[in-house]
């Protein structure tokens, strides 16, 4: 590597340097810390990228990151037992709400009352999503026959075409905002059918109960990041922001910087386990061929505010409501109740999404909030005004982050570069959750990438030490 | 600024700091080094930006990047005239030649001789097109009573319902690629409207003479950048990669990485005149609001190889050819006659764009060559398969460049952050092509852009002046 800097020479070697302290980069590194000496570079503070914590003054601990796992998410529940983490339901008691427009709706179970012309609608809608996502492999969507049209089109445009009511166009983007944390307009047709497809589909994807908002994990996501980083010990360094990535025959050297000076390491083999919007912001020798700089530019991310109200009470489940609010209005188009039982009950969690999201910041916190609060108020009554404790997190302003859920392919990706995504770039190998062929987005998928990366990395590691036993 | 990489305190002082020596980079510049101490950093080895010479061996000068100019590009003609190039039209005798599939259509003007339905379909399309892109105010685009409709749906969307023939929507297609450098799926309607009306219309951007493609420059287009770098000497410095951007009250300071050292400078106003794809890759501090950094994510650039393949004769001209074909089938869909008169006659020059530019990286220079010269030979017979001399541009391996011709705003970006696009951030300005409002895409939008940016810098540090005097 050339000594920019004044930088001294590499210090330190290590068999596998990883990128990214997420649930995918935690994954990689221990799995690989069993066989290999393993560096995990994290450029925040803490780990968990998209996954964290937040204390509140009376002690309750909330997530303010990713937070539920689900049936058919095998890793994630896995990982949560040998991290001796309890897993709750989310609370799911009571009648769920949906306001569309200015009329309110209360219910049971997933199907809202709605007229029956919109709910055939939604229904058919659903059904038509479903049955095309069931043709999609998630592990080339771009081979489906119809994989062109459905990438060169935007979510927003078969919405459009296949909504025949406005109210089941409306709920169905209200879902849309939900799962993606996105507008249908943010993403191509092709790659909302492709992440249905690897979440097992978009009614999975949708629901509590049997789906993917079925779980929650006590203290919180995070705590099994933290756990995981544990392990890890000294092989896991945060604050430590990786600048420059040079190639060479026989491996990587890289560059971060850390309290002001830059440290060099060398390695044999890189993973990757950032959002590919962080991607591009490394610099890289030699530069990335130019069709996955290109790619990685049509990766953006999608954007979410996440706001929790403490009260002292959780008074809605007094009034047999479930916390869970669907609202076309919004600027808050999702609710949930948050709470454990007991003591930590009293948490209403709140998703601002796609525009709305990422144009906030132009708005004061103190406006933000009365915004969130009128919503809550809305959907619960007078009470709802006055939390004991209310917080924010703007993903989209995270430096190191700049956005989430995850990236949303635009339209045109999949079909011009999806082939290529996940190969190598000779020592370089891709984790995090947007590498993912299941669960797309989600901490499981982060995981899988995470394996995947790894057993590439075992392979070709494995097989260079029987070639020297040789 | 934090004293990170031990880098000396700032050394110099400017009025203003430009970043980028592409045609806006350098016209900013050049109009406040008048008035103000300027200094402008050009991270390549020379100015220039998406404009390039090469110089082939027998001493023939081609552009191998932008190097059209057409009427309504004012400050292009001023600047040529003012840096002393002379101006030549493009060659534009004799026939054209039309490939649809296996259909060979020559054809003089504008307009093919396709099937009179295909071609009247292609009219109507066009027509269409030219009516919404009329009502676009191209200063905002987003306030349009449709903007958020056009802005939710590809261009690719709108070609395929509102042309009813293949032809018309195949021959519609090449135009896109030629002129954005693109697929129709890469950009929202709403920005292929705003990028006509911002540039006169769709009609006069796909013409010859008369349109934007009418006049070339003696020498190449970059001679212009290279006379007006030659004016600012010591004032405009190579190889000078910005890395680090840190606002304060009073203005900015920045390090640079210069020849393996760090260089750290302050300025009272910054102008950042690259790329949108280039912004978030330089670290800035307080880093920017989550709506620009989600929204720049959401401004990839496209993607276009030039190929200029030199003849010691332009043989197709005495066949009566301009040297102009349009062919759906490609993989070169685009061929111009790049030729003056005399010893410098005998250039063909080819664009392969969109997803074909994009991943045709993944092959050898060989295969790429073999396949260009296969279009020339299908387009001009078998004299076209020796060429004396070849070369080839891709614009999207270029490290930072990342892609030519400019960026397409994705589905969403104009009506979630457009509006505040071009507002100054801080002390920083926005200048560069995708800054402009007139022309974006072209050089005259550079120009354009950087009159603007010059103008608020000039506004604000003479107010201050005035303040200090008082």
């Amino acid at each position: 590597m050339s000594n920019t800097f004044n930088s001294p020479q590499p210090l330190c070697h290590y068999d596998v340097v990883i990128v990214g302290a997420g649930f995918s980069g935690l994954h990689a590194a221990r799995i690989l810390a069993r066989k290999y000496s393993v560096l995990l570079l994290e450029a925040s503070a803490q780990v968990g990228g998209r996954v964290r914590n937040h204390q509140f003054a009376n002690g309750d601990v909330v997530d303010i990151g990713g937070q539920w796992i689900g049936p058919g998410q095998d890793r994630m529940y896995k990982l949560a037992q040998e991290t001796q983490r309890k897993i709750f339901p989310l609370y799911n008691r009571g009648d769920n709400l949906l306001f569309v427009g200015k009329r309110k709706i209360r219910y049971q179970g997933a199907i809202p009352k709605m007229n029956a012309l919109a709910l055939a609608d939604l229904g058919l809608m659903l059904r038509r999503f479903e049955r095309m996502a069931l043709q999609i492999d998630p592990q080339k969507p771009w081979a489906h026959p119809k994989a062109q049209k459905w990438d060169s089109q935007t979510l927003h445009s078969w919405i459009e075409s296949n909504g025949f009511t406005k109210t089941a166009r409306e709920v169905f983007k209200i879902g849309i905002g939900a799962v993606f944390a996105g507008e249908a307009r943010d993403m191509s047709l092709l790659h909302a059918l492709f992440y249905a497809a690897s979440g097992e589909s978009m009614e999975h994807l949708l629901s509590v109960s049997g789906g993917a908002q079925q779980d929650r994990v006590h203290g919180g996501t995070w705590s099994i990041c933290s756990a995981m980083a544990d392990e890890l010990g000294e092989g896991c360094t945060l604050n430590a922001v990786v600048r420059k990535i040079e190639q060479t025959e026989d491996g990587v050297s890289l560059c971060y910087e850390q309290e002001g000076a830059m440290i060099c390491v060398s390695a044999r083999k890189l993973i990757l386990a950032i959002a590919p919007n962080q991607i591009n912001r490394i610099q890289v020798s030699p530069p990335f061929p130019a069709w996955r700089d290109q790619l990685f530019q049509r990766m953006p991310t999608g954007s979410c505010i996440k706001y929790v109200a403490r009260y002292n009470q959780a008074f809605w489940r007094d009034e047999q409501l479930s916390g869970q609010i669907a609202s076309t209005q919004g600027p808050v188009h999702v609710v949930f109740d948050n709470g454990e039982k007991g003591k930590d009950a009293g948490l209403l969690m709140g998703f601002v999404d796609g525009d709305t999201a990422r144009t906030w910041d132009t708005k004061t916190a103190d406006w933000r909030k009365q915004q969130v609060l009128q919503c809550f108020v809305q959907y619960f009554g007078e009470k709802a005004a006055q939390p004991a404790e209310f917080v924010e997190k703007n993903w989209s302003a995270e430096p190191f982050i700049r956005g989430c859920y995850a990236a949303h392919m635009t339209p045109g990706a999949w079909t011009s570069g999806g082939e290529k995504l996940r190969k190598p770039e000779g020592h370089i190998h891709w984790a995090g959750t947007e590498m993912a062929t299941e669960w797309y987005g989600y901490m499981e998928g982060a995981l899988q990438a995470a394996e995947r990366a790894s057993a590439e990395v075992h392979s070709l590691l494995s097989r260079h030490l029987e070639r020297a036993i040789k």
